[in-house]
């Protein structure tokens, strides 16, 4: 039994990004500054951000028109696959239609490039020669050194240390772009330092890595940082994901009862969910949207929606967001691109606003789900996507169970060909589950700055 | 500057496969039954293979329909897209227009599945329920153990030793679709266990691995034995390749003057390559055609014409190919793929015919070129895949000696995402190159069963 493909041309490919903002019934709460506690203006943002970016980040336009030589970048694999999970849906015995996007077909195996292009073009647009940014698993380090060698740009990646040490691989892909790779924290930044001196052996946290990308950016004109995820403007860029999807299910004869992806910072569950989201805004169709995350940093489900910082060393300006306390440092598990103590302040606020569920699931059981997927689709899933996987499965079983034939999308962010180590421990049960690190977390929450937004 | 893409619909996925035998103007010599001289008939061939894939492997048919079954599952990545490099050319200074087909978006990133498919497929057709395998870097095993899980066979993968120890990240691969992956040679085995008495330390070969494979296979009647390249029916299946190529090139208004391929058993090479040679042979445009090899592993540039064995133990009948004698075993060079001591049959009667001209090329220079490519296209080839590009940007540069405007098309076979330590160890400096490895390839040679066919 096949599993059906659905494929878009070139044509396809949107010319505009999708902008939640412009279809919120209540509007984001502000950015605010780290020193004056005022909502942080433009000007504030100068130093780290490309005009462009600065503008994307506090538009609410619902149409945002991607630049042609992007789309041209992006065009090299884009318009990603679609497709349906007969095999899939045959091993689960479900009257359920699965439906998944499929991200992995990029020169980086993951989602990650659809936001590196834009981001890395904006810098070269604004004369930047520079560009730091932070890294955990190193699939947003590997994709903006992409992006970069495409235009020139230098690429400075902080990479938390153990990740460093545990995925040398990541950062050889990354040094083949030319990319410069250090372990952080690390001594060349004042950030960095002042970690280390404390806890000379602390093996970092996303939280650390970006106060020390941060600083760098900010101290040198020529200098900008870029983020993986969490801003709006990185969500923005990840639409595309869901406008082709639309097509695509449009294609199929289709409209999703249920969309799901998985959230770490949130971008590729933004970039599935968010044009079918603001579809129902608008008065169409509107979806249960699930969010599924790591049970050992429960962000959504467990953490709370206040300002907080966005790195350790609180040099970001505060956003509002569900978090788990800007020093929480989750376990070491193995879906690194999902082990960061706060949300996208979008998705946040989506959910606050009932847009959409979250839910979370442990380790094993997102493993368990990625073997079977594959063992039907042929297509191995990177750790983080192994979250939208088990979430599409319990879909299914529940409409098994209710004898419900819906629709179910999900969005399969990225192949696991660089995670093998993960799969090997799995394999040789050396994997574990995580309890709830509810000490760590209330501790962590006990230190939220306490502003009122 | 985009790299332009070339993109096929479903539809264009070719119905049948293109066999070169039907075109040739001297006929393949017979492959030789190892205890009696004589041609082998489909009976002795029985044990291995099942019923259609031996039909396959002595038709002279041009034209072999691709079931519809095979085709369905080919179409979940299928077709490939091609790609003009005009980064590449531009970085190049060259008047050449570089094109090159990508066959790393399948489920295991190389172009393997093509044929792991269809040989599952016709095993499964047959009532086969387990196949046996060898393989060096993983690439096929890996392929295999896919295909075996979409029809539900059992696989069973002897894998090069010192592969098994360096890579065990793609054992990792295969065994999450259930496959089961030995180290070869091993003790389940005569042919391992005469191996091991005599040399307990031996690391292997890919003719050690077949021994064992082919062993296994020949003593159970519900078991059949699977290759990766090397046989008429292997090179068969992959020319999709070329065959999508074509429809690809005419969009974009070309025929190529170069056609460049990697050689190591000759499968993906014949796959982008025959379809334009029978072309050719046919009256046709004949394009010059271009076969990269390892310079450690000089099969085509400097083994013999002859008839010799497929393995090590001398269990798989005689063929008459280029070959550096079924004992020599290459050295520890990053490019598994490329590590076999004979080649295509098919392949080297064409290279005898003088219809494609062999080329070698030596591990740093490869590696510098993969690189080059990466950092111009955005993809990191596999090793084995940098010889393919190492020529054709040698082609490039003729061109731009010459001042021709000629256009080259190459085969990029797979990425590299499974092969990060090699790329580590040429950014650390630790790779080196090869000697042309002359005293051993004249030992093996001298032990050639001299069978003149």
């Amino acid at each position: 039994m096949e599993t059906k493909k659905y494929f878009l041309d070139d044509a396809s490919l949107p010319e505009a990004w999708y902008n939640l903002a412009a279809d919120l019934p209540e509007a984001l709460p502000p950015v605010l500054h780290p020193g004056t506690g005022e909502p942080v203006t433009p000007e504030d943002l100068g130093p780290l951000f490309p005009p462009a970016l600065i503008e994307q980040e506090m538009s609410t336009e619902r149409w945002i028109p991607i630049p042609e030589e992007v789309r041209e970048l992006l065009l090299q694999w884009r318009c990603t696959p679609l497709y349906r999970a007969r095999r899939l849906e045959k091993a689960l015995d479900t009257p359920a239609k699965i439906y998944y996007k499929y991200e992995g077909v990029s020169p980086s195996g993951s989602h990650k490039p659809n936001t590196a292009v834009p981001q890395a073009y904006y810098n070269r647009e604004a004369g930047i020669r520079k560009i730091t940014t932070e890294t955990g698993a190193g699939q947003w380090g590997s994709s903006l050194a992409l992006a970069c060698s495409f235009f020139g740009i230098e690429c400075l990646v902080y990479m938390v240390k153990v990740s460093f040490n545990q995925k040398p691989y990541r950062r050889a892909f990354m040094e083949s772009f030319e990319a410069k790779c250090i372990a952080s924290p690390s001594t060349t930044t004042a950030a960095g330092r002042a970690i280390l001196e404390k806890d000379p052996d602390c093996s970092g946290s996303l939280g650390m890595a970006i106060s020390e990308a941060v600083e760098v950016a900010a101290q040198n004109d020529d200098t900008c940082y870029c983020l993986g995820s969490v801003l709006n403007h990185v969500l923005l860029h990840q639409t595309v994901i869901g406008q082709e999807s639309m097509q695509q299910m449009e294609m199929a004869g289709e409209d999703p009862d249920v969309i799901v992806g998985c959230t770490g910072g949130g971008s590729n569950f933004a970039g599935i969910a968010f044009p079918y989201m603001g579809r129902g805004l608008r008065g169409g169709k509107m979806p249960r949207i699930v969010a599924v995350e790591p049970s050992a940093c429960p962000t959504l489900t467990k953490g709370r929606h206040a300002y907080d910082y966005g790195d350790t060393a609180h040099l970001t300006p505060l956003v509002k967001m569900h978090t788990l306390g800007s020093t929480f440092v989750p376990p070491g598990f193995h879906s690194g691109g999902l082990r960061y103590h706060g949300m996208a302040p979008l998705v946040s606020h989506a959910v606050k606003l009932g847009l959409a569920e979250p839910t979370s699931y442990n380790q094993l059981e997102t493993f368990a789900a990625g073997l079977q997927f594959a063992q039907s689709e042929g297509i191995l899933p990177a750790p983080e996507a192994n979250h939208a996987v088990v979430g599409a499965i319990r879909e299914a079983e529940r409409c098994r169970e209710e004898g419900k034939a819906e629709t179910i999308l999900f969005n399969l962010c990225g192949h696991g060909h660089f995670d093998m180590q993960a799969y090997m421990d799995y394999h040789d049960g050396k994997l574990r589950d995580y309890d709830y690190p509810e000490e760590e977390i209330a501790m962590a929450l006990a230190g939220l700055p306490g502003v009122n937004g």
